[in-house]
Formats: structure tokens, C-alpha cells, sequence
């Protein structure tokens, strides 16, 4: 299909209007902005769109055109991600170091063990293949944190730079990093691809990349010495986009996904540049890019499941691992470390979004055959409701603290409304 | 192809962070940052990149890959044209209307007529098809005015609420929606497709959608009074990117071009959010898009000429008529209308840049049928003459001005510099 810009045009238009819109009246209910968007995805594509009206949704997004939207959409997600990592607040990350340390590891290995043993119980009903890599491959699916989710959510509630958000951000990126090298390995085993990078080369060029990101730290951190006592000139934003773009293609080339490099080259960029990034790079990521982001899996994904009746019980066996071991994972690190446990289980619901990372890596395993279409419908659902469930359930916990049980203090609906 | 989210994300970085090094080499010759960014596209194209490592060249741009790259691009550029028409100083250019109007009418009509003239006797040479087609293909590629650079420049100069750039973005619009109109007309000439719009339902749907225009202006304009004693909610930038998509659709669906109808939506746009809208959106277009579109087209377009010996004489024969009828055209209706003489010959070279326009006209001049491969590239070298022209002579005539003959004097260079 040929490039059709009125197309184009009118398909961002549709999707980031539709989805402010969405996000709007989900924010009345308590849902953050991101969780709204992805549901204006879901409205917006085959589930409910597509359902009613199959001739106006091909007409308005016809499978080859979503192509341009999705490109669009990485674009954006890489320079979101970016800022993400430039707003780190290393003071506060460093003064949490051993909490974010336990609490990753912690929140990672549980989740990983718990999948593994539930594995046992539905490979003989839903697995094909190496029952191995069906179960690294639900282990993986349950460890996994959706980086994104979690660091709007985190934005919009001006969480980012608190002890809570820098926590969860490292424990995030720690988290996620480890389900792509996962992911790789369960690929490699299944593809039988000669190809295919081994683990060790795989852990060795990802150590060299870190050890070239420090000193490319360093290196930025003398330069930006040069802006001590003067402006900071419009284009340096140049240097440090061509970074996040370079680090995220390397991340891809890794393995380890154009997210994770993305953070990296935020968390390398001297702090001295921060203010200037955000001013000028936010808005248009935040209010045009992401929704496109998020509502584009909910237009690509078709959410009609079909549920036999004994599958209910499995999907709340999955939902019930998947939340204890990452919620129950997560909180318990942190508490063991010193962390209050309303802070704690704040920081377990954030951990426990799988949203859209989830979406990407079941995928995976649906293309590679590990999951069978029932268990996949089983496993997305159980990634969209750790989703939804996790700011409604945070106020709670918040609201608790203030010692009021049912309304939710000033304080949070300012921030949160 | 699949999409390549690694290529991608590298592409960028190289056209980007390559447009930036020559844009600042070319600047220390004069020449804005728009003409080192075309230049460093064709450097990045076949016509350098690709010729000399034809194989990096392949795998660093497979033809498949572009499509992502244009679509990102055209998004951009939508949003680029926008703001211009955003920052529009409205006093200003009604304080011009006379000198706009006019000239606007002699800088269409002289290069029309003189391109008419020019084409009887190139016709017998290079011509195929009907004559009248190819007379009014010339005579729009001569009149036509590269507004997203002539808009540039005017950024980069600081010169767009001057009178001279208030009456170069007024006669620019005008020019290029008359150009699209012509083109469209060629284009259902050429085609003889009954599905094709006639000039008359084409022209009631271009009044109709000015009236739409104008009355959303107004609505647009009670509605900001709401504002007028507080601060501008971050979220109305969502209200005019959705309004500068939807026009830049209807641009394109009237057959007058994104273009055209993302400019209109910045006019619309009540003044009150001009600054929010610059501020939070400007950078990110200037920055990382504007250099991905003016590198695009070169980056697709092969330069390389094969020139007859008999064929420079027909050339310059092409370029003489194209710079006299537009510069002069521009420069003696703006003259006649009480503009110093000086800054009306600014004004017709800024009018005189035929640049990407040119470009996107030409190529479906092309794709028709009706020029010739060397009457192209003819063609193309006179479009890019044209534009790497204007800004050196531009600071000619600024120097006269000052009594110094030769040296730039210190004000311009502070502005262009």
C-alpha cells in the first residue's frame, strides 16, 4: 500500500483525540491517563470498533496503514523512555540503593519460581513443545513490569523523584532488562536458530555496553562543566536525542529492547541538561506520542476471548500467581529492607502493571507457538487487569495512611486528578 | 519488510545528527540551516552515499525503510507549517494586505505567463502528450514557492512578524494554493479520470472549507477568552494538533496539500496560544523533524544529471526565466506598491525558492508522464539554484542597505549567523 498522508493525519488525529477523551472519564474513576488510553485502543480497534462497524474501521485502519502509525509510535516511546531515565534522581536512588537492590532481585525471582510451578499445572492442558520453554516462558510473563505504565503512572501522580518512585523505576528497569534476556534465551531454545546470539555472548556484550555507558557518563558530565555558568544552547537537545536513538538501537541489537537503551542513555545524560530535555522534549511525548503508543496495541490486538467454561478457574489460578508473586514479591522486599508497608505494597502494585511490556512479550510466545490462543487470551487478560488494578488499589493504600478508610485525602486527588 | 525498530531509530540519528554537522558548515558560508539539511540529504542519497558504498548505502537505507522515515517526516512537516501559521502577526499583515495582495497576484501570474512562453520552445524538445498540459505543468513549476523553506528562513533570520516575512508567508500561501489548484487541473487533464474532481466543485470545496475556517476561528476565539485571566492547560496543545492534522487531511482530500490546510489551522489558532504552542512544540519539529523531511528527498531522489551538451544553454534558458519571473515578479509588484526597492528584491528571492515544493511537484510531473528524464533534472537543478541562491543575495542587498557594499554588517550577521 501506498503512503496515504490524509490518512495518516486523520488516524493520529482520531487516535490521540478519542484517547484524551477516554483518558478524561477514566480519571474520574481514579484510572491514570495511560490506563484510559489503552482502553481507547481497545474501544478504537477490532474488539468493540471493528465489532460493530468492520467497514469504517478498515476504511479508517487498514492493516497495512498501521505500520506508519506503529513506526510513529517506537519513535516516541524511545524518547519518552529517554526522559524517563533523565529524570532519575540519583541522590534519591543512591540513599535507596539497598532497598531498590533486594526488592528488584526479590521481585524478579518469586514471580519467576511461582510461574514456573503453576506451568506445571496447565503445560498438560494449553503447552506445545519444550515444556522447559513454555515454563521459562510463563515465568518470564509473570516477572515481567511494564516499564512505561509504570513510569506514567509515576509522572502523572509527580511520584518520579520520591523514594517510592525511584525504587520502583530501578526495580522496573532491573526487572525488565532480566525478562528480555529471558525472552532471548526462550527464543534461542525454540528457534533452534544457528544464528542466534548465545546466552554468555549475549551477558558479555551487554556488560560492554554498560561499562561504554559509564564512561560516556563521565565524558558528558565534563562536557556539560562547559554550560557551568552560561545558557545551555537550544540544539545540545540534538546530542542527546541522536544518544537515546543510538542507545536504543543498540539495546534492540542486544536483545535487551530499544527501551532499556533508551532508559540507559536518560540515566547518562548529565543532570545539567535535564531541565531543558523535559521543557521542550515532554509535551510533545506525553500528549501526542504516548497515546498513540498506548492505544496502538488495543487497535493491533483483537481482545475477544474465547472462554470455555473450565478455563475461568485457570485464568484466576494465573491472575492469583501473577499478583501474589509480584505484588506480594515486591512488597515483602521492600518491607524487609525498612520500607513502611503501605510504601511497600504501593510499590508492589506498580511493580505488578504488566500492561503493554506483557503485551509485547506474550506476544513473542504466542508467534513462536509456546502459547496456545486460549492461554494467550488467558495471560493478556490477566496483564490488562494487574493493570487496571493498580492505581484504584494504591489509593487505598494511600488513604489508609491518612487514616481516613473511604475518602481519599486532598492531597492525592490534587495530584492524581 | 517488517518494521525494523533498530534501523529505524538509526536512521534518524544519522540524518539527523548528519543534517546538524553540514547545516553548521554550510551557516559559516551564509547559507541557512534549511539548505545545509537538503544538501546533507543528497550527500546521505544515491547521489553520494550511494554511489560511492552502494552496499552500506543499501543496508543503511533499504527503499522499503523510507516509508517510515516519510511518514514521520510528513508528520513533522504538518506540524512545522502549523506554527508558522501560528505565528503570523495578523496587525502586521493587515497593515500589509495592499502590498500582499498584489504582489502575491504579479509573483503567480508573471512566472505562469513566462513559463507558458518558455515551454512553446522547449516543447519540440523534450515534450510528450498534449502541449497545453505540458505549458501549464511549466508554467506551475516556475511559479511555485518552497514555503517550508521560505518559512525557515524567515524563522532562522527572525524576520517572520517583519513586514517582509508577514508579505513573504502571505504571497508564499497564495502562491502554493494556486500551484496545488493548477497542479490538480494538469493532473485531470493528463489523467482523464472521471473519478477526478472538476476545477469548478473543486473550487466551491475549497470557499466552503475557508468559510468553515473562518467560522471556527471566531468560535475559537470566544473560547480562549476563558482564558484570558489564568494559566493555558498544558492538554489544549492536544485541541490544535488535532485541528492542524484534521485541516492538513482536508488540505490533502481538496487536493490542495497538507500544506496548505496545516497552515489555515495555525491562522485559526486564537493568538492567545501561540507561545504555550511554540514553546512546548517548536524544538521538537526544528530540531529532529524539519532536518528528517529536507534530508528526506534528497536522501529518494538521484541527482545525478545526464546532461546533453545542447542541453545547458536550454538550462540556463529555464533558470534565466524562472528567476526573472518570480524574483522580478515579486520584487516589481512590491515595489509598485510603495515597499523600498531593497526589500522588495528580498522579498522576490524569498519568493523565488522553488526548493521541496518544486520537488514535489516536478516528481509528479515525472510520474505523468509529462516531463522528460532530462527536462527533469533540468528542472530540479533549477529548483535547488533557486534556493541555495536566496539567502547569499539576500545578505547582498541587506549590506547595500547599510552603505557597505561588501561586508555583512554586524546586525545581520548576528541574525543569520
Amino acid at each position: 500500500m501506498l503512503f496515504d498522508n490524509k490518512l495518516f493525519l486523520l488516524q493520529i488525529a482520531v487516535i490521540i483525540g478519542f484517547s484524551h477523551l477516554v483518558a478524561a472519564l477514566f480519571r474520574r474513576f481514579g484510572q491514570p491517563k495511560v490506563v484510559g488510553e489503552m482502553a481507547a485502543g481497545i474501544a478504537l480497534g477490532p474488539t468493540l470498533f471493528g465489532l460493530f462497524a468492520p467497514h469504517s474501521f478498515h476504511a479508517l485502519f487498514p492493516p497495512a496503514s498501521l505500520g506508519y502509525l506503529n513506526a510513529l509510535s517506537q519513535a516516541g516511546l524511545t524518547i519518552f523512555i529517554f526522559l524517563v531515565g533523565v529524570r532519575v534522581d540519583f541522590a534519591e536512588l543512591r540513599h535507596q540503593s539497598r532497598i531498590a537492590f533486594v526488592t528488584s532481585n526479590v521481585s524478579v525471582i518469586l514471580p519467576l519460581l511461582m510461574g514456573l510451578g503453576v506451568a506445571q499445572y496447565i503445560f498438560p492442558r494449553y503447552g506445545t513443545g519444550s515444556p522447559l520453554a513454555f515454563a521459562l516462558f510463563i515465568g518470564t510473563a509473570m516477572s515481567v513490569t511494564a516499564f512505561p505504565v509504570l513510569a506514567r503512572i509515576l509522572m502523572e501522580r509527580n511520584l518520579l523523584t520520591t523514594r517510592l518512585g525511584s525504587v520502583a523505576i530501578a526495580c522496573a528497569a532491573v526487572d525488565d532488562m532480566t525478562a528480555w534476556i529471558l525472552l532471548a534465551v526462550i527464543v534461542a531454545m525454540t528457534k533452534h536458530d544457528p544464528h542466534a546470539q548465545s546466552l554468555p555472548s549475549m551477558m558479555v556484550y551487554i556488560a560492554v555496553y554498560l561499562v561504554v555507558a559509564f564512561i560516556l557518563r563521565w565524558a558528558l558530565e565534563v562536557w556539560a562543566k562547559r554550560f557551568n555558568d552560561r545558557k545551555i544552547p537550544l540544539d545540545s537537545i540534538l546530542v542527546f536525542v541522536v544518544l537515546a536513538l543510538v542507545s536504543g538501537a543498540v539495546g534492540e541489537q542486544l536483545g535487551v529492547h530499544a527501551l532499556v537503551g533508551a532508559f540507559i542513555a536518560g540515566l547518562v545524560t548529565p543532570r545539567r541538561f535535564r531541565e531543558q530535555l523535559v521543557d521542550k522534549l515532554e509535551a510533545v511525548t506525553l500528549i501526542i506520542l504516548m497515546p498513540l503508543f498506548f492505544a496502538l496495541t488495543g487497535i493491533r490486538t483483537n481482545f475477544i476471548f474465547n472462554a470455555g467454561a473450565g478455563m475461568y478457574f485457570d485464568f484466576f489460578l494465573i491472575l492469583l500467581v501473577a499478583v501474589a508473586s509480584k505484588w506480594g514479591g515486591a512488597a515483602i522486599g521492600a518491607r524487609a529492607m525498612g520500607m513502611g508497608w503501605r510504601e511497600a505494597s504501593q510499590l508492589g502494585l506498580l511493580m505488578n502493571t504488566r500492561g503493554l511490556v506483557g503485551l509485547v512479550v506474550l506476544n513473542v510466545g504466542l508467534d513462536l507457538g509456546i502459547l496456545s490462543p486460549q492461554l494467550f487470551s488467558m495471560m493478556v487478560a490477566m496483564a490488562l487487569v494487574t493493570t487496571f488494578m493498580a492505581t484504584p488499589l494504591m489509593d487505598v493504600f494511600a488513604a489508609k495512611k491518612a487514616g481516613k478508610p473511604v475518602a481519599v485525602p486532598e492531597r492525592v486527588k490534587a495530584v492524581s486528578g
